[in-house]
């Protein structure tokens, strides 16, 4: 298969080169490599370099190569008129892309055309010559991954999908841009478009991914490379903008790339001197590359990112031959190239050209088609890629077949990784408990969990925001993922807290069997709240790992304490929120969470011990909530308390004092809000009957919410307030967290 | 007055020099000279240095050019006693502050006591010789601003304040560390504790406040200052450790201080290596002076933070010197200085040393005093506070008085901005509208007031995180804030959410007459929630502007669209979500923001235009909820449709057709939930009457927290899944956010 295909793609590039030569559109070439340089375009002082080394890049494809043998045959004259016309179908495929995202923001009058115009050179070196994916398999393991993290750009991404093949976005897909239903949404978004690797917009969250990615290449490669058999071997691309790097999440995740020197992650940085506001004079006048130096990070300036594709080139081959730093690439360019009047100014950054500014475009650059036409030329030549990445991926499928001959444990763990398929009887490693196990802290329960899980789940891997002794995170059989030992486990991320969720986005989104977990102060998920909401939307099955869930954490004050956090998750779609009471139900957390890989997961854990309760249970937790305890028959509980977390424990207390004196109490443990609410009218009938209106919550945070389950003629107990600087057990006797409290409000019903 | 206290502190200082000679504590003087120096402890090559430059930035205050000039007749022999006397006091007042910091952590059996044991030095000189305060009151305007970003360690401010003579701050107070009630919580609580001035802990918040402060002093000395009346003069000083390095918040509010030069922002870096899990090595490894650099900053290293006294006098000086940029000065320190066992280890970091390393450190520094005691020579030196913070207001004042006599409008200006009393009449400046004005989207008529009210309120200042076009908030009459321009009102924080809105808290806390205002799409509230919890717990009075607040954004799609963000609001504690729905509750939702001073106020403002609907009025939204139209009688119509902001008018809508079939409706603006909630009993049942159970809610977001009004047999519509990328109202009409769905489950109730 791959010398079927070398021939076919070495038939194409020649087919190509002489179809240039002879097509009628050959005219177009020509004007083009000279384009009309319109009044306030900075176009640098170069127009067009005609260069051969426009194949350089294809270092990886056997096909490409053989086109090069071919090449070099030919006579001088021959081959100065090919390259030269090389060159003009560089730049008419530039324009394609161009001219895609122009046409498609213009027919949805909504979207930002002026970074696809200004970056479709790199867009076009990275995806026709320098970049290894199979459009046929999007998934393909070991392709280079590219990520837009100036997600509001995605037109560029989508028209490279389009020339490149991949099936999810035909020409009616861009036609159908930013409408209902299409595959083509406003930013880019993984779960609707295979080809986008994650989900961007929200700036400064792609480049923290495209560290994720590059993090999970390198630890994967040293864990299981051999010195015959390099099986894990990619590359991680990115492009981001002057508002990415405005972004502290961006700092944050480049400092880590920087310190775990993150080799083969290239990011180039569009430098175009505008943001939405206009120039970018107005708020960010830092020097960019000298900072990402001090960073660790290896810098390289392309001063002419506009036609200067040659420089680009060389650039990403400096890149790639410098091995132990990540490099940036600043590449200068244009915002909105091409547009006569509006290039360079905010103007293009974030709305259609409009009708007249689109024709003056299209005379300016020569592009003389209809709007969404793809020249034949550029479509013969894009069409290259299908049967080369079907061969590299046919090859690596050879290689893995080697690598699973000689190293089949090896493989058998990498396969789990590349799969998600989680390995037969993983579960029973979760540990267990009885009434009889000591009082512990759930964090410490956590910890537990993790390090059996470790043992058995191949792709676990993750760690701290410098509080790895407080939230108990360390997988003891592991070292630390450092530079020297990047084969290691724990990740030390640092007081990171945006960056390390990003990250783990990146992580999990590598491979379906990864799984990254991270952790800090619950209440300090307000630092990187955009990076687990982008969890939940791109379907990522990221663990949160989050201790000192309430007042309980104590002395540390009201800046620590979380309040309103468990609503806050609870209200937002597709994530798990889940405060489990003891070693049973923080076993289930786990087994929700790792069975959830669509869905991330957010653990409320404790900083105070908790005594093991008697009722709860992992299926328990499976459902949400569930039945602990009840003295009564029928369905017809007098009273029904509802307790999460530490909580349940004191709901429990209150329960057995009011049984004493005759009541019949269900005590109910509403551990996970998002799976009860998905489970049958009957069985959510059977743990709360709606003829028992007398219920009862208590939870150490806000009450708003929890109307849904107590009702209109029940109580919520809770915490309206910010916390207190005290020890714990003073701040729940204060605020009324108390068993008594309870009773109290029972007898009040 | 001044003259007075000019006396009293010469005195004091002289008295001092003597009895230090004299007093049976000078053997420890003398002992302290050259401390043991331990086992694992990096003291550095030099011991103590003695020299006569501790009193050499006593710029400011009369009193010390006074008693320097008396000191400065006495003999050489006598001042070569003295000088080595004076530098043995302010070792043993650096051992006070570690002493207390120690004793403090230990009795709590919590809290920090590394930080205030290697950065005494840096606060001893701050606060003994470098900064201006008035102990007396601490709200004197033109005090220098002190700000402990590295807020764990807030015993060394709460040790440094007690020395200054705050009355915060007794012994008392120090010895209820951490207790319930006490003033001394585990984190510095500018609400608890007059001294401190912003509330920290949360990492990185600190150090962004602190441009916020600068920026306060750097726009309002070139607004007020003249030639020949500096009124405004003032330094804001901020420790920030190696956790805030990291925190992203760090670098944008930096990037920012760099862009405009604040050259009276100096903030001391404690490079000391150790993080909460151990060796900042294991993360951290970037060259952060480098980084500051490229930032825009002048930086200076202090390699002996530990005892090298005159470097960091002459660091401070060089700073000074530099008026165009802010100035890092790196101090390497020793984490847990003194401690034999502890030194230099994350176990110092966050733990009490634990008695037995109390004792060995009290050996170690000579420090033979009970627990809690302050020497009575360290007490006398530093009693001078109290007389020389009273002549520095008294000669402000005076300044201030000839400045009013000379510039009476300005002076009025700035008395409102220093008090915090509002201009007569204010709020009638506020727009009001007809249902005849113009729909229009809440954002543009923001705009409106925004504009009419920075006439009338001159502490109104703020801007956008680069979306000042979109999210419409350029004050037309004033320019930009700039490194040349800081008189102006419009500042511009670039895509730097999170810093914005701790920045917006600095400038709040600097001044009660200052209002700062800060926008940006309302879905990246996720990227500033940090801030904003902080804005709520240390009551600030900071306006957010939040546009585009729901699938009515349209285009940009679901990583763009909030949904769970009016509820996380709402479970805020001390925060107003406010939704207007039209011009008048516009202007309602800024008459309740700017009087809510010690509470940040939530503007979610839409993209799309809306109706002026009939019924809206400011003093409806001061009451949080009211009733827009009712065509029933005796408080008991047949439905309530309660909505908010854009969905106000689909209620009315649909209320107008129900009508027409002859149901009696009321409509209900739920607009603030917070101030809603604060009304009385009877007015809430005058909205909501207990037996009118069909009631249907009608808002673009999470329906979690809707049961609270809707109850149970009532329905809330809403959105409970992520949005999607199409034009606005295609997205309505797809999620059920239409007249015909609140009409169709009028009919199932």
């Amino acid at each position: 298969m791959a010398a079927s295909s070398t021939a076919n793609a070495s038939g194409a590039i020649t087919g190509l080169a002489v179809s240039s030569r002879s097509s009628p559109s050959a005219s177009h070439a020509d004007r083009l490599a000279v384009p009309a340089s319109a009044a306030g375009l900075a176009l640098g002082a170069r127009s067009l370099v005609a260069s051969s080394s426009s194949l350089r890049f294809h270092q990886h494809g056997l096909p490409r190569i053989a086109a090069r043998r071919a090449i070099a045959v030919k006579a001088a004259a021959v081959e100065t008129l090919q390259t030269a016309a090389a060159e003009a179908l560089v730049e008419k495929s530039i324009n394609t892309i161009r001219f895609l995202a122009i046409d498609a923001v213009e027919k949805a009058n909504s979207g930002h055309p002026g970074l696809p115009m200004g970056c479709a050179p790199i867009g076009h070196i990275l995806y026709d010559e320098v970049m290894r994916y199979n459009p046929k398999n999007p998934y393909w393991f070991n392709r280079d991954r590219f990520v837009l993290s100036a997600g509001h750009g995605c037109m560029l991404q989508y028209a490279l999908l389009h020339l490149a093949g991949y099936d999810s976005v035909k020409i009616e897909d861009i036609q159908q841009f930013r409408q209902w239903g299409s595959r083509t949404p406003g930013h880019p978004e993984n779960f609707e478009t295979p080809g986008i690797e994650v989900t961007t917009g929200p700036l400064g969250q792609g480049v923290a991914n495209a560290v994720g990615l590059a993090l999970a290449e390198r630890h994967l490669a040293a864990r299981f490379n051999k010195p015959d058999n390099e099986i894990v071997d990619h590359y991680t691309y990115v492009i981001l903008g002057d508002g990415c790097q405005m972004e502290g999440i961006a700092n944050e995740a480049c400092s880590l790339a920087g310190h775990w020197g993150l080799g083969k992650l290239i990011a180039f940085y569009d430098d175009n001197h505008i943001s939405i506001d206009g120039n970018t004079e107005i708020a960010f006048t830092e020097d960019v590359s000298a900072r990402f130096e001090a960073l660790g990070w290896h810098t390289i300036w392309v001063k002419n990112g506009n036609t200067g594709y040659d420089d680009l080139r060389a650039a990403i081959k400096e890149a790639k031959a410098v091995k132990d730093k990540p490099t940036l690439i600043k590449v200068t360019t244009t915002i909105g190239f091409g547009s006569p009047n509006k290039a360079n100014s905010y103007s293009v950054h974030g709305s259609a050209l409009g009708a007249k500014e689109v024709d003056a475009t299209r005379l300016n650059l020569g592009w003389p088609y209809e709007p969404f036409h793809v020249p034949e030329e550029v479509k013969n030549h894009w069409s290259h890629h299908i049967p080369e990445g079907s061969a590299l991926e046919a090859k690596w499928n050879a290689k893995f077949a080697e690598y699973e001959k000689k190293y089949t444990d090896e493989a058998a763990e990498l396969k789990s990784i590349i799969s998600g398929e989680l390995p037969a009887g993983w579960e029973k490693a979760l540990p267990t408990y009885t009434t009889e196990s000591p009082a512990d802290a759930t964090r410490n329960l956590s910890q537990q969990n993790l390090n059996a899980l470790a043992k058995v789940l191949p792709g676990l891997l993750g760690g701290s925001a410098d509080l790895a002794s407080s939230n108990m995170t360390l997988l003891k059989m592991f070292g630390d993922f450092q530079k020297g030992t990047p084969e290691e486990r724990n990740v030390r991320f640092g007081v990171r807290e945006h960056g390390m969720g990003a990250i783990c986005n990146g992580i999990a989104l590598h491979s379906p069997g990864l799984i990254p977990y991270c952790a800090t102060f619950f209440v300090f998920t307000d630092y990187m709240r955009a990076a687990m909401r982008i969890s939940a939307l791109s379907e990522t099955g990221v663990i949160y790992v989050m201790t000192h869930d309430s007042i309980g954490l104590g002395e540390d004050g009201p800046t620590h304490q979380p309040i309103e956090h468990l609503i806050s998750f609870r209200a937002m779609p597709n994530i798990l929120m889940l405060r489990p009471a003891d070693g049973n139900e923080t076993a289930g957390a786990y087994k929700v969470a790792v069975l959830n890989k669509k869905r991330p997961s957010v653990l409320a854990l404790s900083r105070q011990k908790l005594a093991q309760l008697a009722g709860t249970s992992i299926e328990g937790v499976e459902k949400g909530g569930y039945v602990i305890s009840d003295n009564s028959s029928g369905n017809k509980p007098d009273l029904i308390l509802i307790g999460t977390g530490s909580e349940l424990e004191i709901a429990a207390k209150a329960a057995d004092e009011l049984r004493k004196e005759g009541k019949t109490v269900r005590v109910v443990s509403l551990v996970c809000w998002e799976l009860f609410d998905e489970q049958t009218v009957e069985y959510k009938e059977s743990v709360f009957p709606s003829n028992v209106t007398a219920r009862i919550s208590i939870e150490a945070g806000a009450t708003l919410g929890w109307e849904k389950y107590v009702g209109s003629k029940g109580k919520a107990i809770g915490i309206d307030r910010f916390g207190a600087s005290a020890p714990a057990g003073r701040i729940y006797k204060e605020f009324g967290i108390t068993a008594e409290n309870i009773i109290a409000a029972a007898k009040s019903l």
